[in-house]
This record gives structure tokens, C-alpha cells and sequence, in this order.
């Protein structure tokens, strides 16, 4: 990080694989509509649970992507 | 919540009324613009006072909005 | 604050001046493609090292934007 | 509160009308099967947002209740 | 709030009406010895239950206040 | 969530495998004795360290549960 | 803490003693009822003033207990 | 607490004893100009250290009084 | 800090200079009615921004002032 | 944990792989210069990005170490 | 504290007696390697039980110690 | 931050000057007997009040130094 800006945003992902999983799938699609993607930081980690297994891990995450001049 | 993707912005509404109403009015206002509105959550409550009354509530929230595919 | 909606985003600036400039490149930088910033908030403030010197100074803050009707 | 002990339990009530009233319904519920509440305190205040209406009022909070000897 | 100094302290007012209205009474109290207050935040949101209901909202604020010159 | 009432259970559960392992565990383990497991919420996680690795994942979660009418 | 599942409960005990006193008494009331107590955390410490004198301590816990197969 | 309304006001004492001891001198020292002392709550704990032993536990509290008509 | 008892304040002072500057002002304001001001700590770094420019930084700090036997 | 000293230090790790990898490798290094590591807490989880892709998992954790006599 | 320069280290001490003397078992150790032992915060307050006694109290301090030129 | 381990610590710096410049001292005397420092967060900033002037700005920090193989 030099003298760039960066904006900050908060996304939740969720994956029926696991917590990795949902941060890559929050990342995933993300990238489709936002460039500069540099980092994120996890907030929470929650999942649902249903018939006593667990349904989906769902992250949410902070995702700073740096502002293009 | 199942296998979207969820993006959190902050808002902060306020009323004349009630704490409430500031945050129906956040919404309200919200919806003018974006779509697929799904939850909210308080992060902060407070007020403007004048003449010894409360002129008006500002509740700060999180709304979460599904990112249509 | 009166009976506008307000939205918070969150933004790191970095300056090889000062913390406080930090800020300032941040605001500046928003107000480049962002109309009616009103207020803004420190959330963090770091820095990058080399050579054992200060080389940026890196501040999260949010700021506040009015939405227009 | 004087020498008794007590025990908390974290419960989230909801309502379709408002944010008071979601405590009202935990306490309401809690109170068919625990005896002794004594306080509460909130934790979270939440809500479901349908066609840009807030649909339920969902408010987690901690209750107080005396065990008895 | 411009080139003012305020201070800020801390009550809890109370009602059997609701939070909201637990606000409202700490402000009003408050107003009879102090002048110039400005604004509120919210800390804290407790109550006390006797037979299954809510006998008493007690909400804790911070109020600021303007310190005259 | 709809218009049910939930209470939240703080629960920690352990593995030799991974982070995520832990979580499943303590739900398994809760679901011999409770009903209707709904979500849970990552609170901490830790872990014993011998002889330079890791024997223990240690997560405690909050586990939230519908209480039936 | 191997391979067991622990809950942790959270108690308020008090004494007009001291603040350790006031621990020892929810552990000690906690006792009676549960089994496998294994360790707590002090989450907050409270007392009442009457007469300018504190007349008890309050201390509120986390307690984990181990849950026997 | 019913239907007065509290303040609540944040002070640190110390004292060459016990941590408990501390606490007891700021609420001994606050009643020599404050009335109606009701409660306190522990904010912050810690000591000053000469030659490697503790000569003072200094203890922040918010101690809450009564607001008398 | 020795046998003394200290009080804190929470003020915010404001600067169109600098968040330093803030502080400053906030000090030689409370200065003017309190004797014995001992130590400060920052609590909350804001400004307001208009025409795209920093206005007023305004600084919340505690300050701690020892209380006279 | 029973009548010994502890230390705790804080370490970032980071793995191409997963974030239990990157805990796993600040624990392996730091049992090269460290002994008698204990336990561990995951205080942060944040990861770099590029070309939409997580590079580096980043788990910043306390670990607790034993004190020799 | 003036002009030195001091670093801050965590450690974690236990007794079986009480509270208060788990924090002097920690400094009684730090003291034996390191100098200039200045002051203590309470981090973290624990303890261990067997057959519904506390058997150990743990408390976490962080230390400050002047770093000498 | 690659594939590196990075050690976190903690230091307090002081001046006379401002806020900024505290931070610069500890981070100056800390390259003194430590290699490799990476970056700091800000935790704490304090100062110490003589006569109604700030004789001394003291600033809390986090340092990352990275640990070479």
C-alpha cells in the first residue's frame, strides 16, 4: 500500500464446503463487477444449520480495492 | 440466507418520531435505489436536542442487499 | 444533520507527510466522483517502515455523504 | 439484586410492530417456562426487510433470572 | 458543531413506556439544571421485569453539551 | 427468522483435524440432546499446541435454537 | 480441554465480602445443580452502594462445564 | 432503580492493598461531596510497580448516583 | 498517579487546524473552570468537510483531573 | 494452565493454502527459536488478492508460552 | 512517564489464594529477567476448577517496562 | 507481507511536539536494538498535562517486524 486510495466494502459469501470457501466465493463475485481487488480482512463467521448438519458457512468479509486515478 | 452473495452498506436515517421511524426512513430511502433489500442491523443511536426536546432521532444502520447474479 | 438520509463509506488514504494529511489525500481523493461528503470518522491509523523510517502513514476513515433527493 | 445469584440466558424475540415490542414477545415466551425474570438488557437489535418494508423487529437480549435456593 | 467545546455525560433515564420515552425522560431531567445540550448517543438498553412484564425501560445516554464561553 | 422465538447457546467444541472440524463437532454434539439448531455464530478460536504442533482446535461457537410453541 | 464439548453458562454471584468472595458464591451455587464445572472468566464486576459503603459485589462469569458423553 | 433518573461519573482510586481497596477509596473520597451513591461498575484495573512490587492497584469505576427532585 | 483520587471528563474540542490542535483547544477550554487537569486520552478523531475541504477537526478525549482532599 | 508463568506473543503466518495452514506456519516457525508453546488464539484473519485470486492467507494469533524456572 | 520509550509485554500469572495474587506471581517472575518494571493493566481475569472449587485463579496483565537507552 | 512470519510488538513513544512525532520516537528506538520493522497501528494516544499545556503526547503502538530465516 504507497500513495494509493483504497476503498473499503462488506460482503458476505457462503459456500456449502466451508469457511475458506465462502471468502473465495464472496471474492469470486466481487471480481466480476469491481476491479482492484487487493485484500480482505474476516469480520464473521456464521453458518445455517439444518437437520443438525451445517447447511452453508457464510463469511462476511472486508474487501479494500484500490481507487484508480 | 443461502448461496448468494450479500453486500452490506451503512445508512443513517432520521425522524422527527421515533428511533423506529429514522430507520424505516433509512430504508425508505434505500429502496429508491437499490434492489433486493434484505436485512438491517443497528450500529448506533442517537439524536439532536433543541430547547430541551428531542428534534430529531438518527439511527445509523447496516442493510444487507443480495447481489443478483 | 437533519431529516437527510446519510450513507458512510469507508476509505484509507496514505500521505508521506503526516496522519492528518492522510486524511486529507483520502477526502480529496473522494471528492473527485462523490458529492455532499459532509463528515468523516477515524477508524484506524498505521504506517509502512523502511529503513526505519516512516515512510506512509496510512488512515481508515469513514465518511459521511448526504443522498440527494 | 442482593445476595441471590443469578443466571443470564440470551434469547431473540421478534414482531411484525417494532423494536420494543420484539422484547416484550422473548419475554413473553421465556416467561411459560422460566421463573423469576428479572432484567434484561439488549444485545442486537436486527430486522427482515420485504419489498422495502420492515417485515419483523428481531431484538437479542440477555435476561436475568434469579435462581432460586 | 463548530469552534464550541462540549461535554459529555452520562445518564439513564427511565420509563414504563418504552425505550424511546426512557430517553426522553433522561433529557428532561436533565434540562432543569443544564444548559445547552445538543445532542445524544445511546449506551445501553435494560429493563427490569416483575411478574412477566416490563415494569421499567431504563436507557443509559450520553448527552453532549455546550460549554459557553 | 420469522416470528418464532430463539435462544443462543455458547458451546465449544474441539479437533485434531482443522478449524472448521471443531464447529461441526460441537453442533454434533449438541444435537444429541437439543432440538431445532438453527445458526451459529463463530465466537473464538484457539488451540493446544504439543511438541511444536497443533493438537487441538478449539472453537467456541454461538449456537442459536428455535424454541418450539 | 481435549476432546470433550464444553458449554459455558453466564452467572451473576454476589458476597459482602470482596470481589473473589462474590465468584466463589455463583461457583458454589452453580454446584448444586451442574455437573463438571471446569473453569471461568470474569466478564464484568458490579457492586451496590449503600450509605456510602459498598454493601455487595457483584460478579458476573462465564462458566464452562464439560458435557459427559 | 425505578422511576429516578442516574448519572453516571468515572473516577480512579488507588490505594497500596488490594485491588477491592481501591475501589472503596474512590467511592469513600466521591461521598464526601456527591450524594446518593448507588452503584459502581469496574472499568479498568491496574497498579504502578517499584523495585518489582506492586505499590499502588489503581482502579477505574463508573459509580452511578441518584438524581434527587 | 499516587494516593490521589482522579475524576474524568469527557470533553471534544474542535480546530480548523489540526487533530492535535483539537486537543489543545479542548485542554485550555476546560482549564478556564478546573484546576489539577492531569492526563488526557483520545477517544474519537472527527471533522466535518465542506466544499470538499476539512472545516473542523473535533477531538473527543477523556481527561483525567485529580480531586483536592 | 496450573501454578506456572505464561507469555504471550503476537505473530502473523501466512500459506498460499488455507487459514488453519497459515496458523500452522507462524506456530512452525516460531518453535525454532521458542520453547514450550502452549496454546494459541486467532485474534485476526485477512488475505491479499490478485487477479481475483487469494494469494496469501494471513492469521495474525497470540501464542502462549510457557515460562521455565 | 516522559521521555522514555516503553514496551508492553502480556503475560499471565496464577495463584491459588486469590485474584489479586495471581498478578503478583506474574510481576514476581517478569522480575527475575527483566528491568524496570513500571506499571500493569488487567487484561484478562480466569480460573480453573476442580470438585466446585477454584483451584487456581489465572489473570492476564500487560506489563510496561522503560526501555533504557 | 508474502510467505514471511511477522512478529507483532508493542511500544509507547513520547514528545513534546505532537501526536506524530511520538510515534516516530518509539519506532526510532526501537530500530536501535530490533531489525526489520514493517509497520505499526496506532492503539492508545495519551498525554500528560503540566500547568494546562501538554508536556508530553504519548502514543501507543503496534510494530510488525518481520523474522528472518
Amino acid at each position: 500500500m504507497n500513495d494509493h486510495v483504497y476503498k473499503q466494502i462488506e460482503l458476505t459469501g457462503s459456500s456449502t464446503q466451508s469457511s475458506d470457501d465462502a471468502i473465495r466465493c464472496a471474492i469470486g463475485r466481487a471480481s466480476k463487477t469491481l476491479r482492484n481487488l487487493h485484500w480482505f480482512q474476516v469480520i464473521d463467521t456464521r453458518g445455517q444449520i439444518e437437520n443438525d448438519k451445517i447447511v452453508h458457512w457464510q463469511v462476511t468479509i472486508k474487501v479494500g480495492l484500490r481507487i484508480d486515478e
